[in-house]
């Protein structure tokens, strides 16, 4: 992508033109993945490789699809079977990595910042962050985006309200960012534990209460209540937690009556969200899955056509 | 398979007509794994997903196979880096994987009943049962019976021996099904421990002595006996077990001379079977394994095409 | 390989016209990995087998990139979720995967001499040795060679040295056998209890210090020094170590001023090699990767088309 640098790191430094190019060039890959033959030639000859220090289904595979799907080859290296086990430097895996000649690194690491410190010691290979500890997830931000723009029609002068963890959360970081881009209002809400007063600084409203913060929005997102932290305290229980901030109809149709629900997943039913929304005509789940497949191709290819091109999915299909 | 839904989760509800069009089916299949250029364009386009809950080396290469010689592309996910850990339910799991717009999958899982379940949750993706629980594993008894077919000439006016642990045995419950399915005379043989009185209501003979249920057969199949199941006091220690119940060629040739001998594999020399018998002329394991891919190719290929259209493999070579 | 038999399991038994037409088959597929189409349709239809019995990132991606960048089908199959868990033996195994019909079996496994056993249960398929225990991991030692001819011109009339655990090394005894049918001279050098007495029946010098084995060297190889081996006392600690073999720029430009530096990889900086050497202009270790795909390229390529055809790449690309 010429105009933000040969990587996509994350969603901060993107402009609203940016975001924009690339929301509509996902939707033109919208299609290939609904035809009878989801395959096209695009990127027939390049390489990806998925490094994944961290285990993903849905990430590792919707990048892996992209990738086929546009007829590149795929290859996946897992942290378990990688040389990090023997001693080796981040640096050396990824520049290792780098002679094999693959055309795209998309990584995922528990440290925040490690895609960056990949892209900064590589001179050929693109790298698209799939989620770097509590810093970004932007794809994720990007098929969140897309799944709004769907759904609503348009993906500014909306009010979002993300529902519990944004103190450990990549994925609200990536959206925060985005939807300040937008100039979208954004609300966050959850125990105080977890909704730091901080968090103001970057241009959002901090709510610990679900009335208030869901009043006249547009998009609910719920964050992975991941159950582990209900041991460290943060969160008194989980049914304590479900009963103060889980995302139900009944709060919904009093505070947001028109709003669509977007979930990261995997969610826990009950805790974070009832099966009712989930299951409901405002849920937006399987969108946001198969939009993520549309993202992760246009990424791809908008790495190695470069963005200034402004080549349209079609010719190349 | 339009004549028997659109998937495959048992040999369970399949006719006569349906066993013999899916065993032409599989013989046209065998010759393209021959060939010089192992791989024909049949399913381009399409995406098979193995989603495998139990570790398995020859079931998910063998579907892999299946789907990169038809140029399906093939995603596999195993359950130790799925969603599964972080608490999702196997619902939400197969309708997330469903969002990404598979066209096949492929599944094994400890519980039985977990792909017909899986079947219910999806409306576009076709299931293929790779093994659930101690239920079924059809397309194993299907590449059983075509090995049948290949050595004997025929698949009815059989009398078919199985041989160990009936019990828990998935394969041993398809291959009944299937040989039941055909009207063959069908005995199970082992310790009473393994061989219940019960499985008589199948249509099944039980046997404890090797001799009267070998008097005669056709087709002698040995049945994994799981070493972890010696210690659970179901068999009183693996050299008892074989001085009883193991295949071997003395017995063969006293009361089944004309036999030949299946075994679903991994199987135990010596334990199970003898290594005079798996590695001599009566034995068919090389086959089964080679059909195995055959079988599998055919089984995609048909609920791609449609059971009913009685297309021809060749006109998509 | 007409000229050495089916298969490559080894540097043992090629002779010196066999070791030139690899590397100069290698050099022709290096231009393929720097195009911006990365593939030729060389063995479209031709199944690649990658059985790993120990974790490798980098041989076994190196593989996998080389047979999907030559159009082959490539299978990954790890010991972690292999049947040998079930007790199957390894001829069971290998065989049971030929009966897939794979055309190529790239094997890895920590016992010396596997890959011949399993090349004696097959008829069919070529085997293609990556590594097996403490004997040998022949395209290592070809991808070094390929590297060194890019580097100086020439891969005869050489000096060679060898730094590290020769003793527990299969990449050091490839290369060792590959230089003496070269006629170059080898150099080992290491504590007394790394480079034994009994090596100088393979043809080589044994050091013990770094300046009189580095003197007019040609090609300095770092050898992987496994952390837990410091823990067997085979080497006092790391840091005594470091000081008597780290290999130096300040040993280097004393005592060998035109030599280049291979290093196997992954290596541990300060310990075996220091940061100034392996990203200095001495360092070949990307070209080493890189080389790496090309050379298993050309292997993967000649095991399908026959040596004795002396075909060259562009006919099929």
């Amino acid at each position: 992508m010429t105009a933000v640098g040969p990587h996509l790191l994350g969603i901060a430094g993107l402009n609203r033109e940016q975001l924009d190019f690339l929301l509509a060039t996902s939707e033109q890959f919208i299609g290939i993945n609904q035809r009878e033959v989801k395959k096209v030639p695009t990127l027939r000859g390049k390489t990806v490789v998925n490094l994944f220090y961290e285990a993903s289904t849905r990430t590792r595979s919707s990048f892996e699809l992209a990738a086929k799907r546009l007829s590149a080859d795929a290859v996946n290296i897992s942290a378990q079977s990688s040389s990090v086990t023997k001693g080796e430097t981040l640096k050396d895996t990824v520049q290792t990595i780098e002679a094999m000649a693959p055309d795209i690194l998309v990584m995922r690491h528990p440290a925040s910042g490690a895609p960056h410190f990949a892209a900064k010691q590589l001179t050929r290979t693109a790298v698209v962050n799939a989620g770097d500890g509590l810093h970004e997830h932007p794809t994720q931000a990007l098929l969140d985006a897309l799944t709004i723009k769907q759904a609503l029609g348009k993906i500014d002068n909306l009010i979002l309200v993300m529902v519990g963890d944004c103190l450990r959360s990549r994925v609200a970081r990536s959206n925060i960012i985005l939807h300040r881009i937008l100039g979208n209002k954004v609300r966050l809400v959850g125990p105080p534990t977890l909704i730091l007063p901080a968090f103001k600084e970057l241009g959002v409203e901090c709510h610990h209460h679900m009335e208030s913060a869901l009043e006249g929005a547009d998009v609910v997102m719920s964050l992975r209540m991941k159950m582990e932290y209900l041991a460290e305290a943060f969160v008194p229980n989980a049914d304590e937690y479900a009963r103060k901030y889980c995302i139900t109809e009944r709060l919904l149709s009093s505070y947001a009556p028109d709003s669509i629900v977007l979930a990261p997943g995997p969610f826990i039913r009950g805790t974070e969200i009832s099966s009712e929304v989930i299951d409901g005509p405002r849920s937006r789940y399987a969108d946001q899955v198969a939009n993520g497949v549309a993202v992760r191709m246009a990424v791809l290819f908008l790495l190695m056509k470069g963005m200034g091109e402004r080549v349209t999915v079609e010719e190349h299909a």
